[in-house]
């Protein structure tokens, strides 16, 4: 392996910056935390955008949140064959065995993964229909939110897409044996959010998804 | 869907907390960086654990990072098969679409998903065989990395196969075609390194990852 | 032109130092920088003084900041007379065709410029006074920050006037329609920072200027 | 003074880290520095592009170069008329005061300011023509360079104009008679480079500027 790179230089400085101050402030809490486990209250999943900032939005501090990032926060079906699929695995670890109190799913405005879905199911990207594209092989997961939009005024459809992203995950979740278990139990409870990265707002689905309202 | 809780009030109080302050503070970069888009200098793949925060370490900023995290920080190889997979889809949207110039694979200490891995190979955790198992399936992404350390003494297997869950991704990354051609080209680096949770060291993988060396 | 000299050796191997290694690290980011456009963050108005590294102190790689440094880091008032203004064109240019979200100002102690216009303002160097002067017409700007001062004690004057650099600086980004504008649109905020060279601190002012808090 | 905002938050944390490391390591000299005044080897021109960096090309550490930035690092003829001049007072200041052994105007590829220019001389660019933008008259000073290399092939012009930037410079520089005075006794060397961004090449001129050729 001669890929490998070293560190661009700027990192290292900023890293051993963080280490000399942040890490050094709180040293005894990261020691505890490591040799403790994590004990997170809430997962959240969210885009892989780099304009999206749970940890800073909800001001969380190391041990706080399980994170899993995806392309458009996406949660696929129950689907036990055996194969690999890396957002069940996260959602099973943290609900199994880290067993979180909460589970957030949060959309964003101008997700470029949602626009390339809209352009897919409207026609508009036929290179995302091929097999070998792995970005639309994985928006299909959102192909019936796009089916619940489709007949919305053209110029609302993208956004409206961007809250389905968000419904179907909470949808594909709750087919998910343990965790309708842990919901209905009530060990466990599910969010739906979009955050506007413009304007810094939070929506919060309510009714079922039917409104959405600015917490 | 009856299924769906308001956001807890901590939650929603830090929220309006940072709403009136780094947002209202950095409102303008927000504006802009939503309009014009993100240019994300870097991807990084790292853990969902609670306890790993790269934007911290990395004195990151909203735009600079764009962020895949899952169980075990692992890349699956390249497989065009039409199913759905999540890790290889968000590779390909940051190398593809948005021509990230770096790309960082972050492991770290004390990973319950490399533990559940060792302890599935090494035959002391039999449900995590089963095809049910979305962990385990997961962690057989892994597999390869245990075979190179299930010689080495009992009490350095762990830590050797979570610097295994680093190498083991770099290797898949190159046998996506455009991840292989983006670093031949010199338009793209790889970088390996393991986060220490509890010192807030960083190991970084040298020669190939023969040599792991604090930075 | 005979008048053009080679590199000193010792630039000529640092550079060479610098290409194979930082470049070398970084050259696929380089490469899309230079492919895509900068996309600055923020401007930094700061000194030419030797000691003053607005980068290093920010850890701020290429493409981060647009920097104008001149002497003492001063702005003058809006003047559309179609005479040459540097520093006009610098702002223009950042706020305008860049959009920057930030504009920093960032004074310095120990400022060889602001030294010399007390000493010009105060009778004690009358050649600063002469037309020819060019240091001495660019230190005129800073006259108004000196009949703030002019009244303290004589030992606090040149760091009260170190203050007033900054000062008089956003007072007249203010006189610019484009910077007034932006900044009352909220797509730009201005930030006024002394840099203490010999102890590393970072005074920043608050309420308009009338206190310097350390942050 | 409304207009004032705290600092961006991860700057301060980076700042903070700066300070933690990097300044702590070096106090004596910073202090030293401060204590004793500057004693910069050269003056550096360059543009304020964010992606010129000529401390890290050069590895220059705190108190090596005296830095004068502006847009596309130009230099206006000598015109001692009482009028601000506000890269003609940083020339003044480092070579009548600080006595630098060396001037070296680093111009580079792909400069927004040049292409203007470009754009402006060649008719393409009304806007730049009115007296109210600065930009525009800041480029006034390249407009000999422009009658030079305007009979060029039209695809090689903008990057003729960029050297042409440097050697405009070079020849004002020559028009201060304290610049011309160093020269001639031999306390000064000027040089002139440009700096490809994409490929971290530095292009030295030779011959009077008839020549440029790689270092």
């Amino acid at each position: 392996m001669q890929t490998l790179s070293p560190l661009p230089q700027y990192l290292t400085k900023r890293y051993h910056g963080w280490k000399a101050t942040s890490y050094a402030e709180n040293s005894s809490w990261f020691r505890r935390l490591a040799n403790e486990g994590q004990r997170p209250r809430a997962m959240v999943i969210s885009c892989c955008d780099s304009r999206v900032h749970v940890t800073s939005i909800f001001g969380a501090d190391s041990g706080e949140f399980f994170i899993h990032r995806n392309i458009a926060n996406l949660v696929p079906p129950y689907a036990p064959d055996g194969l690999q699929h890396g957002t069940s695995a996260a959602i099973e670890y943290a609900v199994q065995a880290l067993k979180v109190a909460h589970l957030i799913v949060v959309g964003h405005t101008r997700c470029g993964g949602v626009a390339g879905c809209h352009a897919m199911c409207s026609g508009a990207a036929p290179e995302l229909e091929e097999k070998t594209s792995f970005v639309g092989r994985w928006m299909d997961i959102l192909r019936p939110g796009y089916d619940r939009v489709k007949d919305l005024p053209a110029e609302d459809q993208v956004a409206a897409l961007e809250r389905e992203a968000v419904l179907v995950s909470i949808e594909n979740l709750m087919t998910f044996p343990f965790v309708r278990a842990a919901v209905e139990s009530g060990e466990l409870s599910l969010h739906a959010l979009v955050n506007d990265i413009a304007e810094g707002t939070l929506l919060q689905a309510e009714e079922g998804g039917r409104r959405w309202v600015q917490i």
